[in-house]
C-alpha cells in the first residue's frame, strides 16, 4: 500500500467555494467517478460536498427528492432514490440504523454493489444491539458488499477538510476488494484509511466515536480517589479533632483551608506516582537482568498513563497555588489577625519576631512557587504541537530531569512545611500523624531508589540491560502487545 | 487520538543545505522544468530556493545580473530579463505592483506564456486602487495568462517549508488549463492549491494577507463595551456616591478596585453570552419542529464566535483573580487593617468574629478558584493541537459540560458574593440595583432554560428533531450557506 | 522531486493492527520489495513493523533465530544472518557500533548491497570517535553502498508513525542512486526524506539527535546571569547594606523577597533585549541605506533568539507575580503588621494614611497586572499550533505590537515603584543607585528609538528601504547564508 499522501484542503472559508466556483476542480464531475448517497441528513450533505470538492460526481437518493434537492448544492444530482442507487457502483448508506429495513425494496437495484456503512450508534444503542449497524446492514442486503468507513468523522469535519488529529479513516469489510476501492475513495477525499480486517471489527469501529477520555479515567480517578481520602483525614484532624477537644468551632475552614492542604497533599502524591513505576521497570529489569519481557498489566498500563498523572498533578498544584493566594482574602485571616494585634497590644507589648518561623516560611514559600514553576515547563512541553518538535532526548530531558527536580523541589517544599510538627507528640492528633509525613512516604522511596540507581554498580549494569545485554539465563518473553514498553522506561 | 501530519518539508536548518549540497535532489536541475522568476527581493529569493527544492531549474531576470547574482544561490541562473524569460513557460512576477508598467519592454518574449502574480499590496494600496494587482498585470499582458497565486505565503514560510496553518495556496485565473498548471506547481512544492474561480477572485484573495484577526474583532468590541458600561456603573455606586453623599475620597480605588470588580462582571456576563445562543437555537428549533430552517444572521454569527467569547470570558477572569491576590498587597489594605486595629483596641476590646461572613467569604473564594480552574480546562481544550486529538463526544463533554459547570460555579460565586447586600435598602445607590444582581440576569436565563430543556417532554423532543424528524407541516429553507449550524448547535 | 506529502499511518493503537489483519494490507508482502534487517533490537522490531506497515516484506537476520522470531510480528520472516542479507537488496543495519566488525562474516552475501546505518551514537561515543558511525561501517564494508537513515526517529516515532516535528529523514551517502532508493523507501514509510549530502555529512547527521534544545542555551545562560548579577547587587543594597550600617538583620528575605526582586528586574530587561535587536538592525538599514547587507553575526543570532528571549522573560514575570502574591502569606509580614499595630497604638493615635503612597501602590499593580496579561498573549501566540494558524500580519501585530504595550506597560510598573526613591539620596546605599533605575536603560533606549522611528523622515525612508530601495552608493553583500534575516525584522 502506497503511504496516504494528501492535500489538506482545509479551512471551511475556502473550502466550500469549491462547489461554486467555475474552475476545474469544480467542473471535473462530468467525467468524474459516480457515488450515489442515501440520506439527507447532515452528514449526507457534508459528505456530498467533500465528494464533490474531491472531484466526483454525487447523486442522491431521497424519498422526496423536490424537497430535499434545496438542501445540496446545485452540483448534486437529486432524485428518488431507486434512480439514484441504479449507476453508482459505490452508495454510502447514511440513514439512522432504524430505517435500514425501509431501504430493502431496493435489494434489487443495489445487488452487486458497494454500500458504505458511515453510521454511529448512540452509546445507548451500542450497548442494546449486540450486532453493529455494519453487520444489520449486511444481514439485510445479502447480495451487496458492506464497508465500514468514514464512521469516526464528523460532518464539521467532512465540511472543514481533514485535520491533524482526525485524518484517519478505520475501514473493514469482508471483501478484500472493496475495501480496496473505499480505500481509494477515501484518499482521494483526503483523508488516511486504515485496514481494521474484516466486518467483525465493525463494532469496535463504531465504538471508537463513544470513547470519552479514555485515557483520563484511571487518572481522574485516583485524584479523585486521594482528594476524598486526604480531605477525611484532613477534617478527622484539623477540624474534628479541635472541636471535639477544645470545643473549638473551625467548620468555617472546611471550604478553603481544609482543600487546599488537601489539594496539595494530592498533587504531592501524584507527582511522585509518575516517577514511581519507572523506577519499578528499573528495578525489574535489574532483577532479572534483561529488558526483554514483558512487565506485568497493571505496570504497564501505569506506564502509559504517567502523562496524565502528571497533568493531574500540575492542575492539582495549580489549584493548591490559587487557594493559597485566596487565604489572605479570606474574612477569617482578617478577623484573626486583628484579635491578634489587640491581644498583643493588652498582653505584652514587645515586639513579636519568631526568628525559626520566619525562615520556615520563606523557604516553604520559595520553594513551593519553583516547584510549581518547574511544574509548568513539564505541563507545557506536554502539549502535542510542542511534544512533537523536540527530539527523544530533549523530551527526555525535560520530563525526566525537570520533573525530578520539580518532585524534589516539592519534597523541600513538604518538609519545610511540617518538619517542626512532625516531632511535637501534640501533632499526632488521635494518634494520627500529620498529613505531611504520610505523603512523604512515596516521594522519598523514588528519592531514593533514584539515587541508587546512580551508583556506579547499578548504573552501569543498568545502561547495559539498555543497550541490549542480557544476564546468562535470562528468561525472556515475546513482547510482540507493546514492544515500546522497554522503551518508554529508558528515561527512568 | 494520534496527531498528524503536514507535511513540513524541512526545518531551515536543514533546508538551506538543499542547493549546496552535492545529491541527487540539488542536480536534478539539468533536466527539470525551467521556471522564471522577474525580480530579486525577499520573496523572489525564498521562490527561487524552494523552487530548486523541490527540483525545478530556475532562470531569474535582472535588470543588474552581476549584481543581483550574488543574491541567489549557485544552482540558480540569474540573467538579463528578455533572456530569462525567454524559454521558461512560467514566469514568477515578483515585482511592486508600481513596477509592472516597467516590464512591458519584455511583451513580446512573454506572449503566450503564463504570468504568476504573487503580489501582496498593502493595506493602503488595496484601498486604493479598485482593480486587483493580479487585475492590473492581466490588463498590461494581454497575450499572456495571468494566474494569481502563493500571495498568502510569506518568503519565511517558502524557505522554511509548509507548515500546518499555511499550507493553503488559494489560486485563481481565467484560464482554466493555467490553473491546473500553477496547481501541481504549487502541490509539486509541498503546498496545496485551492480554487478561488475566475481573476475577478484576485481582489478577495490579495485582501487574505490583510486580515488582522477577523474572529477576534466581535467579541475583543463586546468585552471592551461591556468593560466600559461596567466601570462607568462600578464608578458611579462606588466612588462618586460615597463621594458626594458622605464626603469620603475613594478615589484611590479605581485603578485596582474597581477594574477588579468590573472584570469578574465582563468574564461573568461573557461566559453566559456563550451559552445564550445555544439555548435560542434549540428554543428556535423547538418551535419550529425541525431543525432544517436557517438561523438568522446575528445568531448564525454569534454561534460561530462562541469559542472567542469564551476565551475572552477566561482572559477576563484570569485577570480577575490576579487583580485580587494584589488586593492584600496594596498600601490601602494594610493601612485599612492598622487604623481598624487601632481602633479596636480603643473601643470595645472584646475578639472581633463576624460567623456568617467569615463562612460567605470562604464559600466565595472557593466557588472562584473552582470556577477559573475549570475555565482553564476549556480554554486547554480550544489549543488547536489538543482540540484536534479529541473526538466529537470529547470535544463536546468538555466545551458543554464542563462550561456549563463553570457558568454555574461562577453563578455560585457571584451569589455568595452579593447576597447579602441585595436585600438592603442602603445597596441601592442613586436607586441603582448592586452590580452583581445585574449580571446575573442573563446567566440565570441560560440555566433555567437549560434546567428547562432536561424535562423529558422537551428533551425527548429536541432529540427527535435533531435525528432529523419534522413536525408536520415544518417549513424547511436551504441551507447550503451554513449546513454546520444545525450540527454546532447539537452540543446545547 | 515528487512533493513530501504525508502518509499518516499512525495512531499505534490502529497500526500495530495491520500486521495481524486478514485484509489487503497484511497481505501484500507476498509481492512486496523485500527489505533485510541486521539486529533484534527496539528499533530493528519498531523498523520491521513500520516496514510491513507500509507494504514491505521484511526478512530479519539473527544469531538465534529461534530465540529472536518470538520478538518479531508473524509477518515477519526470522532467519540466520547469511540467510536474511542473501535476497534483499537494501539491508538495515540495526546493531550497536561496537558489534559491526561481527558482521564481516557477511561481505560476501553483501557485496553490492545498500547498507543503511540507523545508529546512534551517544554523546560519549559520538566525542570518542571522529569518525562517524556511518564512515566506519563502509571503511568495514568497502563493496557495500552504505546510506546514512532513520537515525533522528526513535523506535517510538516508527511504531506511532510520523508526526509534525520529526518526520525529515536526513539521508547522506556516496552514491547518488543509493540515496535515491533509500529517499524513495523514506517516503514510502511516511517520512519526508532530506538530502544532506555525502557520507561525510554523517557526522553531522549522527549528532542531530544528540541537540539538546540548542535556541535555549544562550537565553538561560542570558537570564542566569542577570539573576547572579542582579540578586548579588540586591542583597548588597537591601541585605547586607542595613546589617553593617543599621545593625539590622534582615537575612531572611534572602529566599523570598530578594528573589521577587530580582525576578523582576530579570523579566523586565529580557523582555527589552528581544526588542533591542530590532532597533539596531533598523539603525543599520538607516544607516547604510539598503537592506541588502548582513548583519554582524552577534546581532543575527540576537535576532533569531528573540523569541525565547521572550519566552524567558513571560516565565521570570510569571514567577516573579508567584512570589508578590506569596509577600502576605509570609510569617514576616505577620510580624510587621502586628508590630506596627502595637507601635501604632502606643505612639500616636490617629489614623495612619499617606495618599501618594496609596496611589502609587495601586497604580503600580495594575500595571503589572496588565504587563503581565499582555505578555501572557505574546506567550501563547507563540506555541507552535496557534503561530500557524495566524497570518503575517496577525503574527506581527501579537509580537510586535502587543509585545512593545508589555514593555510600555513594565517601564510604567516599575517606575511607579522606584519614582520616589530615585531621588532619595539614603536610596543611594555605598552609592549604588536603586535597582531599578539600573534596569530602566536599556528599555528606555528602546522605547526612545522606537519613538524615533516613528517620524515621517526615519519611517518613510526605513519603509522605502525595506521595499527594496537603495540610497545611491550602498554596498551590498550576498545573502545567501541567511536570506531571511531582513525579512525577520521588518516588523521593528
Amino acid at each position: 500500500l502506497a503511504p496516504v499522501m494528501s492535500g489538506d484542503m482545509d479551512k471551511p472559508l475556502i473550502s466550500h467555494r469549491l462547489m461554486d466556483s467555475d474552475g476545474s476542480l469544480a467542473e471535473a464531475p462530468t467525467e468524474a467517478p459516480k457515488v450515489g448517497i442515501l440520506g439527507s441528513g447532515d452528514f449526507a450533505r457534508s459528505l456530498a460536498m467533500r465528494l464533490v470538492a474531491s472531484g466526483f460526481s454525487v447523486v442522491v437518493g431521497s424519498r422526496n427528492p423536490k424537497r430535499t434537492a434545496g438542501l445540496f448544492p446545485s452540483t448534486v444530482q437529486v432524485t428518488f432514490q431507486a434512480e439514484a442507487v441504479s449507476s453508482p457502483e459505490i452508495v454510502f448508506v447514511a440513514v439512522f440504523r432504524e430505517h435500514y429495513p425501509s431501504l430493502c425494496v431496493l435489494s434489487d437495484q443495489l445487488a452487486g454493489k458497494i454500500l458504505v456503512d458511515v453510521s454511529n450508534p448512540t452509546e445507548q444503542e451500542h450497548l442494546q444491539h449486540r450486532q453493529s449497524n455494519a453487520e444489520y446492514l449486511a444481514s439485510l442486503f445479502p447480495t451487496c458488499t458492506v464497508v465500514k468507513a468514514f464512521n469516526v468523522i464528523s460532518a464539521w469535519s467532512l465540511q472543514a477538510g481533514p485535520r491533524d488529529g482526525n485524518r484517519q479513516v478505520p475501514i473493514c469489510s469482508n471483501q478484500r476488494e472493496a475495501k480496496r476501492t473505499v480505500s481509494e475513495l477515501v484518499q482521494a477525499m483526503g483523508f488516511s484509511p486504515v485496514d481494521m480486517g474484516s466486518l467483525v471489527s465493525a463494532r469496535e469501529v463504531e465504538a471508537m466515536p463513544l470513547r470519552l477520555l479514555p485515557g483520563w479515567k484511571v487518572p481522574a480517578l485516583l485524584a479523585l480517589g486521594l482528594f476524598v481520602c486526604f480531605y477525611a483525614y484532613n477534617f478527622v484532624r484539623d477540624v474534628l479533632h479541635p472541636y471535639l477537644h477544645e470545643g473549638k468551632n473551625t467548620f468555617y475552614r472546611l471550604p478553603v483551608s481544609v482543600v487546599n492542604m488537601t489539594l496539595s497533599c494530592v498533587a504531592y502524591v501524584l507527582l511522585s506516582l509518575v516517577y514511581l513505576p519507572g523506577v519499578l521497570a528499573a528495578a525489574l529489569q535489574l532483577q532479572r537482568g534483561t529488558k526483554y519481557f514483558r512487565f506485568p498489566d497493571w505496570l504497564d498500563h501505569w506506564l502509559q498513563h504517567r502523562k496524565q498523572i502528571g497533568l493531574m498533578s500540575f492542575f492539582c498544584a495549580a489549584l493548591h497555588a490559587l487557594y493559597s493566594f485566596c487565604l489572605p482574602l479570606r474574612r477569617s485571616h482578617r478577623y484573626d489577625l486583628l484579635n491578634l494585634a489587640v491581644k498583643q497590644v493588652l498582653a505584652n507589648k514587645s515586639p513579636l519576631w519568631v526568628e525559626e518561623d520566619v525562615w520556615r516560611l520563606e523557604i516553604y514559600l520559595s520553594m513551593g512557587v519553583l516547584a510549581l514553576g518547574t511544574l509548568s515547563l513539564l505541563a507545557v512541553t506536554s502539549l502535542p504541537s510542542i511534544a512533537n518538535s523536540l527530539n527523544w532526548r530533549e523530551f527526555s530531558f525535560v520530563q525526566s530531569t525537570l520533573g525530578f527536580l520539580a518532585l524534589v523541589l516539592s519534597t523541600l517544599h513538604t518538609l519545610t512545611c511540617g518538619w517542626a510538627s512532625a516531632f511535637k507528640e501534640s501533632s499526632y492528633k488521635f494518634y494520627l500523624p500529620p498529613t505531611f509525613t504520610l505523603t512523604l512516604l512515596v516521594p522519598c522511596v523514588v528519592i531514593l531508589a533514584r539515587g541508587l540507581f546512580v551508583l556506579p554498580c547499578l548504573s552501569r549494569r543498568l545502561a547495559k540491560i539498555r543497550r541490549g545485554w542480557e544476564k546468562a539465563g535470562a528468561t525472556r518473553f515475546p513482547l510482540c502487545e507493546d514492544h515500546t514498553v522497554a522503551q518508554k522506561t529508558s528515561h527512568v
